[in-house]
Order: structure tokens, then C-alpha cells, then sequence
């Protein structure tokens, strides 16, 4: 799924429930890298969602036909202390596990990359319906999904080998504070 | 001025010759980045140009009225040896200097932001009249902003305190080799 952008324009969020869910989430980790920035704690940024441009009116400056693509990387990067921080953010509705349906494949090997040029790589969570996001190290995403035939990764797994983010008021979602004490 | 995708869709390059030949740079560092991927040397991507979104078609997923919009960061980020790497690309026909008039006042704060973190940060320019390609680190850049009533870079601090990108053919401007040099 294409993750749309949002706000600030005349944008219409679509009539899509799980789409406005997932700008929740996208949004809590907007402002918490926002809450970053501001403070001088990290320098993290969403990249723009790719478009294919079709036709332009260069008169106006105007595009009048493009297309949002599917990025080929994470949506998510920066800098925190000197390191490279990249991640993907997923939200899922299931209680038992998140599906690999939800991440793309060249999205897993982009986070198994980061990881071999020594960046700091991870999955952010949402568990929508219990209402907990966890940090979850990369390598043991790529693992998952590499060794075996898993369809998913089980909501267990989150339980005994990820973080469970805090939430916050100023700062939503605190998860640079499990890269700080669990990743550094 | 805002850089434009190009190649693979049915995109129509303007007819300003200016446009043209900062694709060609844009295009020598983007091949060379993806050498350096290609070759598990380094993950550097260019971020898509953002996009403000006014008109779109649900039914076709189509995008019927946008706008380019001025990037907040830089051009170019990602990993290299664990370190993150930050970076500006920049063109231009002087032949005594580089007019700061070329880069945003919030791409300079940017990169002063991405050394405060400590990440690497430069800016790469090509003085296209001379043929010569220089990687200038953001401090000197940053300094020369803000200290004095300085327009520009003089051509004279890219050659003192910059260094020359050697160009080549498989690999057309081999910037990270000065970072190997002279920035770990």
C-alpha cells in the first residue's frame, strides 16, 4: 500500500478506514521525529512518496497526470548520534501476528542492507486493536522471513524480542529511547 | 530551483538548457550511487522530489493537479561504513564561484543540523565551465554563510580547502573516496 501524503493541502483522505488508521500511526511518528528535531535529539525524516510523472503543463508548473509509486526503500530515515537510522512503520489490525503481506520484499531487503553498512534498522509496529507498538530489530525480521515458511511474524515474537514503544503526550511515540538503550 | 524525475516515465524534459545540464550531474551522481549500491559499498539514495497534491482522480488512483515543492532537507542521504551520509548537489556556469543564491538558506541549516548530530555532511559541486567536480565540507560551507556578508564560495576555497572528484567511466564521480580520505 502506498502511504498517501497528508495534511496542509487540499488533499481528501479517501473513504478507506485502514487508510485513515494507518495515517494515525504515520501521523504519531511524524510529530514524535518532529518532538526530535525541534529538541536537537535526532534528524529523522519521511521521504516523500515517489511519483510517476506522466504529464506536466510547463506553463504553470503544473503536474495533470502522475501516479504515486511504490517506493523502493523505507519510508523512514535519519541520523541519531552519528549513526544511521532507517525504518519501516506498519500497522496492523490482527491480534496474533503482523503479515509479510504488509511489508514488501525489496522493503526487507533494504532494511537487511542497512544493516550490513552498520546502520541502525527496525520495524515500528502498530498493533492497532491492542493498542501497542513495538520496535522490532531487523535482523530478526530478515531471519523471519528469510528461514522458514513463515506468512507472518507472530505477535509473540514482538512480545519476547522487540520493545514496546511508550506513548507520550509532546512525544508520541518515544522509540528512539529503545534505539538509545537496546540498538546503541 | 526544484530538480525534477526523470527517465523511465513519459516525462518531457523543459526546454531550458540550464534544467539539462544540471540532469546530466544529477544523473553522474545518481549512477554512481548506484555503483556504489550495486557493489555493497554504500546505500545512498536520492529522495524523491515532494509533491504538493491538489486534485486526485480515487477511481484511477491518478494524481490530476500537483506541484513540485521545494524539498525541507537535502538531495541526497544513507549509510556508509555505519556513518550517515548527507549531501547537496549543485551546478553551476561560474567560473570564480559558487552564488549561495544556488542553495537554500534550509538546506545550509540542514546540513549544519546533520553535523550537530554527527553525520557527514557536504556539499558536491560541479563547476561545469572548468569541468571540475569538488566536495566541500558543510562546516566550510555553513562558516562561509553565516560569518561575513560573503554572496558566494569563491572558486579558490573549493580548490584550498575542497577536493577534486576524480571522474571515471563504471564508476563516474567516485565522491566517496574523499569521505574515505578525508571526513572517517
Amino acid at each position: 500500500m502506498v502511504n498517501y501524503p497528508n495534511g496542509k493541502s487540499n488533499y481528501k483522505k479517501p473513504l478507506i478506514s485502514s487508510a485513515n488508521r494507518g495515517m494515525d500511526f504515520e501521523d504519531a511518528i511524524n510529530q514524535s521525529n518532529e518532538y526530535y528535531r525541534v529538541n536537537n535529539i535526532a534528524l529523522i525524516y519521511k521521504k516523500p512518496t515517489p511519483i510517476k510523472l506522466i504529464k506536466m503543463d510547463y506553463d504553470k508548473m503544473k503536474i495533470t497526470e502522475g501516479y504515486f509509486q511504490q517506493p523502493s526503500t523505507t519510508d523512514y530515515n535519519g541520523v541519531y548520534k552519528g549513526k544511521y537510522i532507517d525504518f519501516e512503520a506498519k500497522e496492523t489490525t490482527s491480534l496474533t501476528s503482523f503479515p509479510f503481506s504488509n511489508i514488501h520484499a525489496h522493503q526487507i531487503e533494504h532494511l537487511e542492507k542497512v544493516l550490513f553498512h552498520g546502520g541502525i534498522a527496525f520495524l515500528i509496529v502498530s498493533f492497532r486493536r491492542k493498542e501497542e507498538v513495538y520496535v522490532l530489530d531487523a535482523s530478526i525480521v530478515v531471519d523471519l522471513y528469510k528461514n522458514g515458511d513463515r506468512k507472518s511474524i507472530p505477535y509473540s515474537v514482538f512480545k519476547e524480542k522487540g520493545h514496546l514503544v511508550k506513548e507520550g503526550y509532546a512525544l508520541r511515540l518515544d522509540y528512539l529511547s529503545i534505539i538509545d538503550k537496546y540498538f546503541i
